[in-house]
This record gives C-alpha cells, sequence and structure tokens, in this order.
C-alpha cells in the first residue's frame, strides 16, 4: 500500500511536536508573565519568575544527589511554598512527586515510602514525631531527608530529621541548571496513594499528558482564565496539594498566571482574611469547606462584595449547604472525581434552562455530578459485569464508568489492581450512580456504602439527602447496619446544629415523610463525625463502630 | 537495563489514552448540552445534538461514495451552517478538510483542487460561475461535486454544478453511522492553502492534536469558557472558516457549548445586527472588522451595554482604532498567528500593572504582538542565519520562530518548502520582529516588507504607526519603492477620512515629527487599498503597483 502525501515528508520535529507536561506551562509562566505573584503566603510573596528559579535549584539539588527520572521523592507538608515549589521542581528532575497526606499516621507513612520506593524525602518539621517514627519502622539510612522549617506558621517548630533544610537544600542547586522535559508525555509526574478510605493505600501514578490536560482543561471548563484585560485568577489553595495535586490547580495556575494565597491550616478565619486580603476568585474545597464558611461567627467573617467562583467535590453538597453558600456570593460548582483521574472529571454545568427552577429544584439540579469534562472522553454508567450501560431514567443503578486522557497510568506495583480497574477497556470507578434522562450523573454511593435490607438496595446518599433536608441537621452519615432479621438496616449518624434540641423521634418522623418506610433508618445515632484530611467523612469508621457494637 | 515499576504493567490502554482530537470535544457536547444552540444563522438555528447529527450523516455518506481516511474533502463556501457542520463531519468520516478562499479566481481554485487532489468538493452555488470555470480548468469528471443553497441569504441563487445538493446529500447518509476517531492524533484533519499574499499558495496540513490543542487553548487563554452558572459565549463568527479554520474556534466552541452567530456578510449592519439580536459576547477579527465597527453611521449602530471580547490579528491595529473600540466597550486582545500556527499563538495579555499608564502608552504596549500562547511552545526572535535569539532591547530586528503542538504537519506535496520552514527544528514564519525587554513580540514586518533604503533597514509598520498617530488618516500601507539613488524608497498609499483635504505636505511634515529623516515617505499616493477576504492590505498588489510605474 502506498502511504498518503499526508503522511509523507510531514513527520514529527522538534518544531511541531514537543511532549504534553505541564512543565511546559511552567516555561511559559517564566516567559509570558515573570513578575506576577504566584503564590502569597504570610509574608512570603513569590513570583512565577521567583517559584522557577527555586523549582530549578531543587531540581539541579536533586540532580546532584543522583535523583532523576523514575526516581519518587517524597514530600509530607501542606499547602505550604514548598509544596507548591516541588510540584515543578521535582518533575523538572525527572523524578517522580509522591506527595503524603500529613495526617497518616507513621506505620502507613512508612508503607508508602517503602511500597513507593522513595529515594528522597521532603518534610515539615511540624510533623517530625510522626515522621521519625515512620523512618524507624521503615529503616532506610540512605535515604535523603530533608526539613522544611516553616516560618509562617504560629506552632512551634518540630525537630530536624535530615540532613539539611530546603532552603540551604536548594542553594546547593544551581538556577541555571539545564534540566530537561521528559522524553515522553507518558512518563510518570506523581504518585498518589488514595487516602484509605476503603482498603490499604494503593499508589496512583498519574503522567505528564494528563497533567497537562487536566490543566488546561480546567481553564476551558471554568472561568479561570485571565481575561487578556490584566485581571488575573487569584486562588486561594485550600484543597491539599497532597489530594490529587490540589486538583491539578497548581498546574493550571501555570497556565493563566494566576496568584495562590496558600492556605495551611484550614479556618474559617484563615479562609474570610484570605479572601478580603488578596481579593480571592477562585477555590475548590469539599462540602465541610462550605459549611465552614457558612456558619463562621461574626468576628470570622470578613466583607467581599465580587463574585468568587467555588469548585465543590467529595460528598454531594446538602441543598441547604448550596443555598447558604451562594446567599453569601459564591458562584458553586458541583464536581466530581478521584485520585485515579487527577480530580474532578465530571462537572455539574448549569444549564440556562434551570433559571426557571424553583430554589428546590435548581438544588436538585445542582446536586447532581453533572456531565463529562471536557478532557474525559468517556463517562458511563453501567452493569459491572454485562459492560451494558444503564437507562438514562435516573432509577437504575450501576457503576460510573471512565476512559480518557486524564485517567491514571495505573496502580504502583500492583499489576492486579491494574488490571481488575481498567477491565473492558474503562475506568471503574467503584461509585455507584443513575443516569438522569437529562444526562447528568447522579451518584448513590460507593459500592460499598449501599445497604441491601431484606434484599432491597437502599443508598445510603438518598437517605443522607432526605435527612438534609431537616434545618436542624448539620451533617448525618448513613451505613449499614448487619441485622439478623433483614441483613443490614440503615444507621444514621447525626450531627445537630448549635442548641438543636432534636429527638430520635423526630427523625423518623421527618424521614418517614421523605423516604419510603424501609429506608427510614432503624437505628440513629448522635455524635461527632471521623473525617479525613480533605472533610470525607470515613464511612469506614462508622461501619467498624455499628459493626462492633452490633 | 530493567525497567523502571513506573513503566512496568502500566502501558497505554482504552480506559487511559484517547487520542487527541477535537471530534472528542464534539462527542462532549453531544454528551453534555445536545439541546444548546450551536449556532444561529438567518431562520436556521441548529443545537449541538442536530449538529452532531448531521455531521455523522455526512460522514457517513461520504463512506458510502467511497471516501475516507486521508481522501481531501474540499469546500468553498462563507460561514454558513454548511461550513460548520463540515468542519465536524468531514473529519468524522476520516477525510481531510481543505476549505478554500471564497474569493480566489478560477485558476488558483483549481489549482488547489488539484494540487490538493480533492475527492470532493462541496460548493455554494453562489460561487458557480467561477467555480465552474475552475472545474473546467481542472477536468476532472470524477470529482464528487455537492451544491449548498444556501436559503437564507437575498443574493440570488447560483447554477448548480453537481449530482446533488447538501441536504440531499445528508440524507442518503444514515445517523447512526458508526464512524471512527483517527487511529491517530498526527493524522490530518485540514488542508489550508496559504491566501497567497506572497507567492503560490501552499498547502498547509494541519493535525488533530493540534486542533485539539489550539481549541482547548484558546478558551484558556481568553475568557471563553462557559462559566458553569448556565452563562454560555455567544460567539460571532466573523473570521472565514476558510482561513485557518476560523482560527479553530468552530472547534473550541465544542468544548465550551457556546454558540456562534454565522455573518455570511460582514458589514456593520450585519455586525450590529447580530451583536444585538444574540447578545454576542465574544469574536475575532481583522483589524477591518474593528474600522467597520467604529466607522458604522447611527442607521447601522445597536446599542449593547455588555462588554464583548474582541480578538484582532493580522495588521497590528493602530492606537486610535484600538482607542475607539474599546471606547464603544470591547475589550480587545491583540494576537498574531499564521495559516501554519492552525491562527493565533501569540497574545498581548495586558499586565495589570499597565493600568497606570497614558492612553498613548497603553496603546503602545497593546499593539505590541505579546507573549506565547499556552499551547505554543516555543516563540523567539532570532537571526535565522546563526538561529541566536536577539537582544531583548526592543530594537534589534530578527525572524519570529515558533515550536510547539500548534505547528503544522508541513506543506503538502512540498518536501523543499517544509524543509525550509523546519529549518534548525523551529519554524520560520517569515515575520520580522523585534523582543522587546519585557519579553513582548513586536512586529516589523513580512521579510518582504522591509525597505532597504541606502542601507538602512526600515520598518514600513514602523512608518505606518507614525502616519496612524494623524486623525485623519483612516488606513495607511508603505511599500518599497524601487529608487535608482537609493535603492528603494518608502512609498505610502494613504485613505483619508471623509471631508479629510490633508495634503502629501501635511503629510510629509507630520511624518518629519514623528520619524528619522530617511524614514520619512518620498513617495505619498492617495487611493482606495486592496485587500483580501480577511481584511489584510494585499502589499504584494501595492508593490506591483509602485513596480511598474517607477
Amino acid at each position: 500500500m502506498t502511504k498518503s502525501p499526508f503522511d509523507t515528508d510531514l513527520d514529527r520535529n522538534k518544531a511541531n511536536h514537543e511532549v504534553l507536561t505541564p512543565l511546559t506551562l511552567f516555561n511559559r509562566a517564566l516567559d509570558s508573565f515573570p513578575q506576577r505573584p504566584a503564590y502569597v503566603y504570610g509574608q512570603t510573596r513569590r513570583s512565577w519568575g521567583e517559584v522557577h528559579e527555586r523549582a530549578t535549584r531543587l531540581a539541579s539539588a536533586l540532580h546532584q544527589r543522583g535523583i532523576g527520572k523514575n526516581d519518587t521523592v517524597a514530600i509530607i507538608a501542606p499547602n505550604i511554598p514548598e509544596m507548591f515549589d516541588s510540584h515543578f521542581g521535582v518533575p523538572m528532575s525527572g523524578a517522580v512527586l509522591n506527595p503524603i497526606n500529613i495526617r497518616l499516621d507513621a506505620e502507613t507513612i512508612s508503607y508508602i515510602l517503602s511500597h513507593g520506593q522513595a529515594k528522597a524525602l521532603i518534610t515539615d518539621t511540624r510533623f517530625a514525631p510522626v515522621v521519625k517514627e515512620a523512618l524507624a519502622i521503615l529503616n532506610k539510612p540512605d535515604l535523603l531527608v530533608v526539613d522544611i522549617d516553616d516560618l509562617e506558621t504560629d506552632e512551634a517548630p518540630g525537630e530536624r530529621l535530615g540532613e539539611s533544610d530546603f532552603e540551604a537544600f536548594l542553594e546547593t542547586g544551581s538556577p541555571d541548571h539545564e534540566w530537561q522535559l521528559p522524553d515522553d508525555e507518558w512518563d510518570a509526574i506523581s504518585l498518589n496513594y488514595t487516602s484509605g478510605t476503603t482498603s490499604n493505600p494503593k499508589g496512583v501514578v498519574v503522567h505528564h499528558r494528563g497533567a497537562y490536560l487536566i490543566a488546561l482543561g480546567t481553564n476551558a471548563s471554568w472561568p479561570f482564565a485571565h481575561d487578556g484585560q490584566g485581571n488575573f485568577p487569584v486562588h486561594m489553595y485550600v484543597v491539599p496539594l497532597f489530594h490529587c495535586n490540589g486538583w491539578g490547580h497548581v498546574w493550571g495556575l501555570a497556565a493563566n498566571g494566576g496568584m495562590s494565597a496558600l492556605i495551611r491550616n484550614v479556618t474559617a478565619k484563615n479562609l474570610y482574611t484570605a479572601i478580603a486580603e488578596h481579593r480571592v476568585t477562585h477555590f475548590g474545597g469539599a462540602p465541610v469547606v462550605l459549611s465552614m464558611l457558612i456558619n463562621a461567627t461574626d468576628e470570622e467573617r470578613k466583607p467581599f462584595d465580587w463574585p468568587i467562583q467555588a469548585y465543590t467535590a467529595a460528598a454531594p453538597p446538602p441543598p441547604s449547604v448550596m443555598r447558604a453558600i451562594e446567599a453569601l456570593g459564591f458562584r458553586l460548582t458541583h464536581v466530581y472525581g478521584l485520585t485515579e483521574t487527577y480530580g474532578h472529571v465530571t462537572e455539574c454545568i448549569a444549564q440556562s434552562e434551570w433559571a426557571a427552577l424553583d430554589d428546590e429544584g435548581m438544588a436538585d439540579m445542582k446536586a447532581r455530578q453533572g456531565v463529562r469534562f471536557a478532557v474525559m472522553e468517556g463517562c458511563m454508567v453501567a452493569d459491572p459485569e454485562t459492560m451494558q450501560p444503564v437507562p438514562a431514567d435516573g432509577e437504575t443503578i450501576g457503576e460510573i464508568m471512565l476512559r480518557g486522557n486524564t485517567v491514571m497510568k495505573g496502580y504502583f506495583r500492583n499489576r492486579q489492581a491494574t488490571r481488575e480497574a481498567f477491565a473492558g477497556g474503562w475506568f471503574h470507578t467503584g461509585d455507584l450512580a443513575v443516569m438522569h434522562p437529562n444526562g447528568y450523573l447522579g451518584i448513590k454511593d460507593r459500592a460499598k456504602d449501599i445497604i441491601i435490607s431484606g434484599g432491597e438496595n437502599i443508598s445510603s446518599v438518598e437517605i443522607e439527602a432526605a435527612l438534609f433536608k431537616h434545618p436542624d441537621i448539620e451533617t448525618a452519615a448513613v451505613v449499614a447496619k448487619p441485622d439478623e432479621k433483614w441483613g443490614e438496616t440503615p444507621c444514621a449518624f447525626i450531627e445537630l446544629r448549635d442548641g438543636s434540641t432534636l429527638t430520635e423521634d423526630d427523625i423518623v418522623t421527618h424521614c418517614r415523610a421523605h423516604l419510603a418506610g424501609f429506608k427510614v433508618p432503624k437505628t440513629i445515632i448522635f455524635q461527632s463525625l471521623p473525617r479525613t484530611s480533605t472533610g470525607k467523612i470515613q464511612k469506614f469508621a462508622l461501619r467498624e463502630q455499628v459493626r462492633d457494637t452490633a
């Protein structure tokens, strides 16, 4: 067969082909807005030019220590400058960044360092006690440990565990270091262990191509771009960078020249202060962050009179939270995603005609997980056995399946889990949902959160949504309780608003008004709910609790 | 060497890798906003769902005629629905779309059909006289010709040249046709012949990867994205789709769900009517379009009270035009690009600190071609011999060199031109520019527009900028005039504003106040200027004119 002239003498070359990587966006930030602020943190304010120099030094320093392509560099830190710098500097060295959740216990940290084969660890001294213990368990004397001394926080500094601190380590690197882009856009950029709400943490490997596309895609699916007229986004970095690389916004900001107000401790006071001081225009956060903003005291609250775009993910926000946050001036967009998908992969884009809906109708629409992101190529709700999509009837439950360029390479050193996750050519999320007639996804549950009672499938999310309709209920989580007769029954954990005197009977009465009888919780427990660092309620802990007391 | 665990069992698969192509964005538009309008044209209004069906039928109809991968399908039409549909339907068949400038002569059209090896031609009957002549010259009886009968225009329909019209042809296709994404994102999507302001038209081959990236990149570098709250862009399609595929916006709109008001005839009345009727929020156009908006009569003009984002390219807009257009409520961003780069590849992003500049200072800044786009990986001004960048002094002239993923595959069936264009691993634009100390590009001239007078290089753009400072001068173009003594001297062609009595002497006096003596035009000619379909002044025609009269 003769070659088409469209394929003849028209090969890829240096002029017309470059790997997709957020590092080219970072280089452009250096060329296009070197003086613009990249982040502000307390008294520390650095421009994109300065961050580029620090990242280059970091890459150089790592290179000098023999760390390069496909080596793992772990980091334990909240959203502070060193964490931001490392999201560029570590990939610039060719190494793979492994951000570790700061709230993990020593054993899990040591497991991740061991399983992830870390050659270096950058660690905030405030976490020294647990990290020290983790290093003792790990027992790897040749691990390069670099400490971060955060001078901007009031918290007392911790013990130094490494040979040098971050600033001294940067000094060993050259600002003129000639680092290279990755050979292949499929090269790993980050290794992100799943938060462990389900089983043992698995190491999610994400690549440069996907990181570039989530960065561009977020700018293309959210009004996040600069306007060309001198107005750039001001982004409050609430989502921990150790969680899906902060949804990839760190890389997306390199594309739009935005500034991040870095937030070490997520408190209502810190959030409102950042908003007022820096004129924040964008942020992402779990519903618990929205609740924090809504329930702030008058002293914590600061006024603002410009619209703020807010992404929220994790648990579907209750309608009451959505109404309250919008009344404060936030423009909420509900997104959905997983560590395996670089963060958000569906978004609840409001359609123009929703403007005609009443409050409740609008809240119901906005609580859906929506449609796939611009950079996600496939999303279906399907039967995992047959891989056939369920009917778009808003009723039939199936598993959310995704495919596209912002799906991970797979799980690190876990062929079996990778194979299962990609069975049938789709990524199996483990999340159960319905497809609404308007093509919008509605999450019902994590596969293991479905309650099977007397042979009926009950969605714990549906019960939670009914509970949230009661104005006195601040938060609720429903799990399956083992039951001799029914197999399982719904058990509701409730946090009441301050001052409420709501009783168990009141709640049952309320539920009967909103739910079929078999869905009404058989057990109601008033207590404060355990949460992950990103505000997800740790249902596994609640499940353990009811199992132990059953 | 053992393989890294980051490269083991972590291969590309159907779940985590898809080719980059605007067709996935189009599929998502179908899934995510099927009911939203894709375009409006006269009484014709079609949703993204309807356009997707038409495009599928077109792909099917072409497939049935044996047209598929790497076959060329030419189209001669202005910005009408069939042109929009074809930008999706033709690539969906695997074929390569070849949009041909509607203002070309029969001989050039026949050259393009022949050189481009077109297997099909879709053609608007209003251009039948010239197309008929072109087909006679081409003499290719097996060419499939499909006519477009535009029912929305007042212009009288022309002769039918083909076997069926577009609507009937669509009817032969199936809406359920199972078309395929391209095998490779490097596959050609479009073949765009350069406008011929310089030499013989060359066929620029662009690929799916680049088309996807320009689509996403425009959304990421311009406030073009929907806001997630029910507000979608309304785009007035002024840039001809036969010119760099209308800067790729047709594909970018599939990503943001925007609507296009299609403009067949670019007149002040049509533009203002579209703005008022559809509440236009975005458009791109040459400076001549801006002038049209500025100089509209009271009857043509319609009021609007919302900001409209405008991209302008081609010749640098004169400061007076920029001031006037912004005063009307347009937010102007100056971009630069070429057919070889899918349209815009640099943009003049306003920096916050420019707000402190006075009008003239701001206009000077905004007249620069700016910094590279988010999806362009390299841009330098360099000596084409040594490939060394010129100093960023705002003085030293070099050639603009680009590299990145939105650079063409090369020229169709023209190995020599392709090789020259990519010499040294950069795409040579042929445009001459300086690099300003702030890293912003400032175009001086096309290589052939430089005037060499007594051994001095004179930028015709610099002289034009001086001329534009005079309030009576509507448009000006400066070219080299052969001169026995000096080699060349500057010759200025001038269009005066209505009612002006400005004389040659007045202009010389004005120029002396703004330019070094040797740059002052030696010849001044008052006349109307010849333009291309995109509003570019045809300097080659002016050069011929002065050569003939020299």
